[in-house]
């Protein structure tokens, strides 16, 4: 059998729950040698066991000592992140961050210069780029289907808005929302953003407003391709997660639709109707979480880039920088600004 | 400017009315010259001078016999076609006649041996042929892009029934409703029926069934080419008017959906919703009735084959004579079977 | 018969033709009663007559004159709009007018005054608010389907751009294409523009920005309302005319997809494929042509409100002067800002 | 942690090795506790111990004979099939086997009787009926949103041509193919089919005609409810596994179409481009494999009636003997002819 990543998971709630089990039973590259959990309670420690983790801890730091342990999955609280990142850099151990690694660009570059001290890889979690709808346009558009990309547009909706309280702790839609389509519009653009101009409202909930945030919002983007952009983002579609690209050239378009539960079409009285797309995102990306783990590891078994950098999770933030600082001065705001300003 | 065909229009009926508006407004090549309905009422007689026709009378003689007009359009009812199509083939005048040309094949034979005794064109009303959808996926199969033709399904459903009265005198739902969809089947396999095998029931109305016809049906179909085929039919789809058509071959399938209304989806709480099939046959295939029009002025012009023959429409009969007796007798039956018995 | 109006053409070119034959063919309430074009040759002499028109003439003051005529339709030069719209006015004529009135806004506000004082009907030819598509859109959100409207989107892609040379007299991307997008921003919204935000770019062809002009461009809309809109443009779309509304609201969204020539669906080794859309506005706004002017035709007879004003005419052109204002100084401009600096 | 079904598998080929992991990885309520294969090798073995088999033996009759085994999976040869289920429920262990039991009636008979009398549970593996798309078509059924079922179409279309050799051995296109689709259209209809005419052609391979077997085949179906229904399957379709079902009745339609990788299309001047149906039954039916295993060992823990039984076993097995005799004596067969011929 060839060699498997033996991997330690930090954080074992929603989110760390499925990168331990696709690492279990999906990536056979990889095992699952150790979870940690500072609020490890007795069902967990079955659950880790029965997926075959021998060390398993309520000290995310004895994971990351451990010697049998060559790559660790930070999926605990995100002001956790950061250090976590430093400290298993700096026991050499290869990095899978969650995003984001961290809400102050200060922490975000010290977490990559230790990262980069230390010679290890480093891949955060935008899984999104491995949805196989936007892989796919990607993979079109390298291929040379649809040529020159001018325009990159992207829809994203939530099904629900999170509480109120959540904005202040979040960083607010631009930071917890729309960084996953900066992300995913940097992705497809395949080039740097430049500039950014946010219109936003509050039409959903006046407590968003109050507690300085809007629930929707409308953001043009410049590429340094010289191409142009757009994302638009709602805290709740009724009908449900609203998750669309599309990627316009010189030679053509490519555009993703939501996925759907069935393909079933109804036709009655009524009308002729279809399901609403999958509802939450962990139905939605179920496969990509899978996807993006497969790529970190087969990224650290054959020393190749990580597929989404530590660099590449800076880059988004400073997009989402921009565009707060866009709605807020009522004004367009270049990336140079806020990097230099930082 | 270029040469017109001069027309006369038997019948102003709602058939008669469409095809000499479209000949009147649509298609520069032909003039409405003369209009005959035996129940001629002022309005009609306002409307068609309105249109241009000179030659306005309640008699379709008068149409047939008038030198100025070349051709001649039968819309009367069922009972007149043959006896006026062979009027009007031995004055010289081309001939376009609704379907079916009778109910008899004898008296079907009559006018098509008129027809070609007189060397007039003769085209049978057989629309569909000219449907974008149709007409598109016959284009994709002469074009090779289907390869060999190995199957062809009809799927034909009416949004409502017809009064069980109308049975006795429609000749069924083969003769009146499925032959449209045999016309369609040979048109779309290239290629003549040789056996057909009728599964039916009455599922709708029980009148129907005792008026001793069925409401549903699903009919198999062998070719000469060795292709096969179904037909299903039903006189009440409650979502509106059902007609799709797909040919499957050795390269590939396409496959026509129905048109709606409009491309609107809306998207809510209770799933994704489209309009429903546009309901009645009139809208369905208002383009297809000037087309089958104008290719007819075509075909006289410039004394090509009509598109849809004489012949053609001796075929469709007969497959749904065949279909009438394999329902009665519940077995295949041969085209041959049928046309050696008349 | 009930009362037909009686409409006289100006202009003869391709959008007049289209007018003149919806007139004296699809609308049975109007009738066709004279066309002028200052370049009439005898090949539109006999067209016109052909349609019925019983004074044809190389001056369209003759028409606008002639007491026999109720309604003028202009159709001539975008240069000759306003003068020829006063004069209508002034004669007593009802007035349907192309897009745009003038680029000028004091002309348009001129022609505004001449036909308020004169106290008749102006309708202004933004068709698109008649597509089967979009106004089932606006009849879903004033049906109450999808609540509180919150966002409006736009795509509107030309199939290729014009010459270079017309960005000088056209006014530019923003007043001669985007303008149709403002008018059904503002139709969908139902509620004013209050601001905005233009990028642009010189993507297609480099002489268009030697023009001073850009070729694709994005523009964010803040309106009245609260709600916030984007609309995108490019002079060339190599797939076709690409015409899509979305309008997302509080209880859901709906959203109009191209018109495409037919349904069918080839599905070979290379994939599955449908036709491209339909390629020109000519063929995509067919029915929406014939329909604005029956609304025209409605309004006058029945003494209703023209469906589209010339006060929405200015609206859209104030606009499209924002967002070139916005391009040429990167920031967002108010409404406000244009309407008090003319 | 709630009782687990502990589980031998016996097979360990393509289809045993998807349900082994399945069982070991995705359903929390069973667990993996044997696996045999009469060919096993070293490197099976490593598999099944990775998967936590603790009994891996080269005898499927040490796994049934295992105390600590409640359940058999049958994924072995045909021609094992009914042997093994017979001494399965002489074990009294209840038994999942593959389709089908046996090729002939009277050992399906044997082994449902050995069943019936050592009162354990039987499942056939009809896997489609566990399908997102086909499964959403049921239960609009059973929620009423279709009425009265009047008319169910299956097409099912197979990517390529198995071995000439192969139609000897599986009993032909009836037996091994379209076994699957009476199963669907029993299910679908709610009801047993009582009548079968099937047409067939030899159109993609000349040997398998010389061995007995047709490739292209359209079978017509009554149901003892009265519906009527129609299967279509190919041997090769280019494009890829076409599965797609449509219920038609007297409320409305359900129609399932077939899964796409992705939702991507790619507008270009060539047409409009959507990735061909996932191209082989491993990933078009990979969830519905998992549900099937899921739902019988809910029906075992919970002790309620498999979902699909062995009389539904035999039931599709004497539609596929009528359809195989119709065929050979160009007539419509009962299925009671069938079964009193047996």
């Amino acid at each position: 059998m060839a060699k498997q990543l033996r991997i330690g998971v930090l954080g074992a709630g929603r989110i760390g729950k499925i990168h331990a089990e696709n690492i279990a039973y999906l990536i056979s590259q990889a095992k699952l040698a150790g979870i940690a959990d500072v609020k490890l309670t007795p069902e967990m420690e079955t659950w880790a066991k029965g997926l075959g983790a021998q060390n398993v801890s309520g000290d995310p730091m004895e994971i990351i000592r451990d010697p049998a342990i060559e790559a660790i999955i930070i999926c605990s609280s995100t002001d956790t992140h950061a250090d976590l990142t430093i400290a298993a850099a700096e026991a050499g151990k290869h990095v899978f961050c969650e995003k984001p690694i961290d809400l102050t660009v200060s922490k975000v570059q010290a977490a990559l210069g230790a990262v980069k001290k230390a010679g290890v890889k480093l891949q955060v979690g935008f899984n999104r780029r491995f949805d196989h709808n936007f892989r796919k346009i990607r993979e079109l558009t390298l291929a040379g289907d649809i040529g020159e990309v001018q325009m990159v547009k992207i829809t994203s909706r939530d099904p629900a808005p999170p509480p109120p309280a959540y904005a202040a702790v979040s960083g607010g839609i631009f930071m917890d929302m729309m960084i996953h389509d900066f992300d995913m519009a940097r992705f497809q653009a395949g080039s740097e953003i430049t500039e950014v101009y946010a219109a936003g409202a509050v039409l959903i909930d006046p407590e968003i407003g109050t507690a300085g945030d809007v629930d929707t919002a409308m953001v043009t983007l410049k590429f340094a391709s010289g191409a142009i952009g757009s994302i638009d983002n709602s805290r709740k579609a009724v009908y449900g997660y609203d998750q669309r690209v599309e990627v316009f050239g010189s030679k053509g378009a490519a555009a993703a639709e939501n996925d759907l539960p069935s393909t079933v079409r109804l036709s009655t009285e009524a009308g002729i109707l279809h399901e609403k797309p999958l509802h939450f995102f962990l139905q939605r990306y179920k496969d990509a979480f899978a996807d993006e783990m497969a790529a970190f590891v087969e990224a650290v078994l054959e020393d190749k880039p990580a597929p989404v950098s530590g660099e590449d999770g800076l880059a988004d933030m400073y997009a989402a920088l921009a565009a707060g600082k866009s709605l807020k001065e009522k004004r367009p705001v270049t990336i140079e600004e806020i990097r230099s300003g930082n």
